[in-house]
């Protein structure tokens, strides 16, 4: 039987993972490609306390450098170290496999520029357990992808979800995420909606052949949620999630992350706690929803090992879901300029309460051209969750001996570039005492 | 650009489908591949009425004999006539893709050993639109997988979803299943389990590699379910579904077939109407749940030419998912023995309403060692639905003077031996009127 040895660089959870279940499914394994995959080497910084037993270094070399290793499996971290540890790997002539969606989000097209047909994987790099890479590029490749729309993030989504079912604020959750081990000490990234747009990038560019960058669209996270709004959304039958969201439309891609209210009764509303789902909707296979662990070692490795099987078995599908340029397609897919995008959206606004208030509202909302659909009123004293964490306060000091209540509201559809025109001036009012907060409505139809 | 020419042999819906979305998403289908997919030649017992615009034959040899034509996609139905056609498109050489879960559940074995390496595609055999072939072969192939359970049959979960919204009762909602083209003239292999069977086959070889037979397994259908089964699921917190089921515990693996409750929180219970979904657990990757079509006619095609396309990309997995003979495994899986199921069940029992009764039912159950969790009595007068669509009436007749009750009960776990012989010993005692209807209640967990 032919024999593939592989070296782990990154011996974390993950990596063990990917050691011990390449030892311990062994068996499936062989028979499912006709190959011996053997966990060589490990390489790691430091390389007391791991758990595998399997030989280790600290020196890089010993893997990217070693004939005897036929495919370099990177778990790092970061950006710039797994980017040249790629580079090498290639130059190298060795498979690559990674699980870095930061790096592939900013450097997926110079691999596949680099790799001069060497295979690289990456199905551990979005949603840990779900194939999802795989699903796109090779059980929906006879599809115009419509739509991607998915939780894409278990931390933001585990908070997203104590915080409506227990009423917790955002600070709370956030915590209890944290003592779960759902969230890093500095959960930044996945929080403010970077984790999730560096896989909506990566799905793109399967789905799209799009060459999008971090930089070009809308990305927001879930900070600012107050449990009035969750109280809302929930009155209106609702759900809070944070959504990567790519859809096409002629010839422009609208790709944003950001909280989206979706409808309660939808698959996706009832994706709970850590765990993730993508939807699809293909122009020929109707909408499809695919839902998973989206982090943990042994959930990550699954999908590590499955590229690691694709690879032995000589698979020659193309890295980015595309074998001839995209500029070849007829139809030219570009970026949707942010201001194009147009959604119902819901507005919190906290203002003093006062006679006129409303009308003096509803008069910028109208100059926009926006219409609202729904509207309700609800005491914003000092023990709300909003204040006690002391979101953006503006003015209340000039202000204090007015009671303040929130104005809830929903609108009717319009542009980006309506709603936020409208909100800065808004939040330009002395009536107003505090940013206005908004979350887009997706219908998911 | 490499060419690539296909029969299409059966130009129905789905024929029709795959010959228009070969045409018509050319541009993706090209750039994702690299080679130009020609519908070439279709093949129909009758060529009028067609609404294609490809050169159509009616003799089956002038696509399996023309040295033209790389590749047949046979979308004909039944098991004999494209059981003889795939083994003549082997023997040519050409790939061979198919729908046909029927064949595939009595033939995939010998195709499995004729093909010589030809590659042949069946992702369309299994729910339509969900690409689970791909999945479980390509996504989850690390792991040992512990279960697949699964919404396998549209139509069925039609009516099953109408009976649970609406109170339609079983002939009512198969009649607008009908109406609305989710059930067939002659709906019986859906509505009897067998559709689903197949395709749980289908599943399990590339799961386990295991050459189960459909005569060996546990195949149930919805017929039989009346109203007062669904008001006890909904009053238990379960909904019911039909799935198709394997568990693998030790080296016994348990394939089956029925009507189960499941707990109306789970993904599972909320997949509604003509869709499907499957549930899989892998022994890494832990659940994950893919939902989408399971038939329809651009859906199936969808599947058909992700296959065709796989095959132009010259991937060469293994077909049932096992590159060595699975024999050669360690632990060899084998099927379960009916009789060692257990489960808890729902027993609906309808009674003569007189004193006495439920202690002889309840001594019944005890001789085999079967304890009761619930029960409910509730009326079943002339005007309950089981009587009105006269369902196994037995003994009506002499105890036309007395009222009937139905008895609603649930058991703690069992084996299949025990529930069988209780059910078949209480169908004789003179105070049971109809023949017993039993559900297993699944716990998903």
């Amino acid at each position: 039987m032919k024999t593939i040895n592989v070296a782990i660089i990154g011996v974390g959870v993950v990596g063990t993972s990917v050691i011990k279940t390449l030892q311990d499914n062994q068996d499936i394994i062989s028979a499912r490609t006709g190959v011996k995959i053997i966990p060589k080497l490990g390489i790691a910084r430091n390389i007391k306390n791991k758990y595998v037993n399997i030989p280790l270094s600290t020196n890089l070399d010993d893997a990217l450098e070693n004939p005897e290793i036929d495919m370099i499996v990177e778990l790092v971290g970061g950006v710039d170290l797994p980017f040249q540890i790629a580079l090498k790997a290639l130059t190298n002539k060795k498979s690559f496999v990674t699980a870095n969606k930061a790096m592939l989000a900013y450097h997926r097209y110079e691999l596949e520029t680099q790799r001069q047909g060497t295979p690289i994987g990456f199905e551990a790099s979005v949603c840990g357990g779900i194939p999802i890479i795989k699903i796109l590029r090779d059980g929906l490749c006879a599809n115009h992808i419509l739509s991607i729309r998915g939780i894409m993030n278990g931390t933001s989504n585990y908070i997203l979800t104590q915080m409506s079912h227990t009423n917790a604020d955002f600070e709370v959750a956030l915590k209890q995420a944290q003592n779960l081990g759902y969230a890093e000490a500095d959960p930044t990234l996945d929080i403010n909606g970077s984790d999730s747009a560096h896989k909506l990038l990566i799905l793109s560019s399967l789905a799209y052949g799009i060459h999008a960058k971090v930089e070009d669209i809308i990305i927001e996270g879930i900070e600012g949620l107050i449990p009035e709004d969750i109280q809302f959304a929930k009155e209106h039958d609702y759900a809070i999630k944070l959504l990567g969201i790519a859809k096409k439309q002629d010839n422009e891609l609208d790709l944003r992350v950001h909280l989206c209210m979706i409808p309660k009764d939808s698959m996706l509303a009832k994706v709970d706690g850590a765990m993730n789902a993508i939807s699809v909707i293909g122009d020929k296979v109707g909408e499809g929803l695919y839902y998973g662990a989206g982090a943990g070692g042994s959930e990550t490795a699954s999908s590590v090992i499955s590229d690691i099987m694709e690879i032995a078995r000589n698979k020659t599908a193309p890295m980015l879901g595309y074998v001839s340029n995209s500029q070849s397609l007829e139809q030219v897919v570009m970026l949707a300029p942010k201001e194009k995008i147009s959604s119902r959206y819901y507005v919190r606004l906290k203002v003093n309460d006062k006679p006129g208030v409303l009308s003096i509202i509803a008069n910028i909302l109208a100059i926009w051209g926006i219409s609202i659909q729904s509207l309700i009123q609800r005491n914003a004293n000092e023990n709300s969750y909003a204040n006690q964490h002391e979101i953006q306060h503006k003015k209340s000091q000039q202000n204090q001996n007015l009671e303040s209540v929130f104005l809830l509201l929903s609108t009717h559809i319009c542009c980006e570039t309506q709603i936020q025109g409208a909100l800065k001036e808004l939040y330009n009012l002395q009536e107003v005492l505090e940013k206005p907060f908004m979350i887009r409505i997706e219908q998911l139809t």
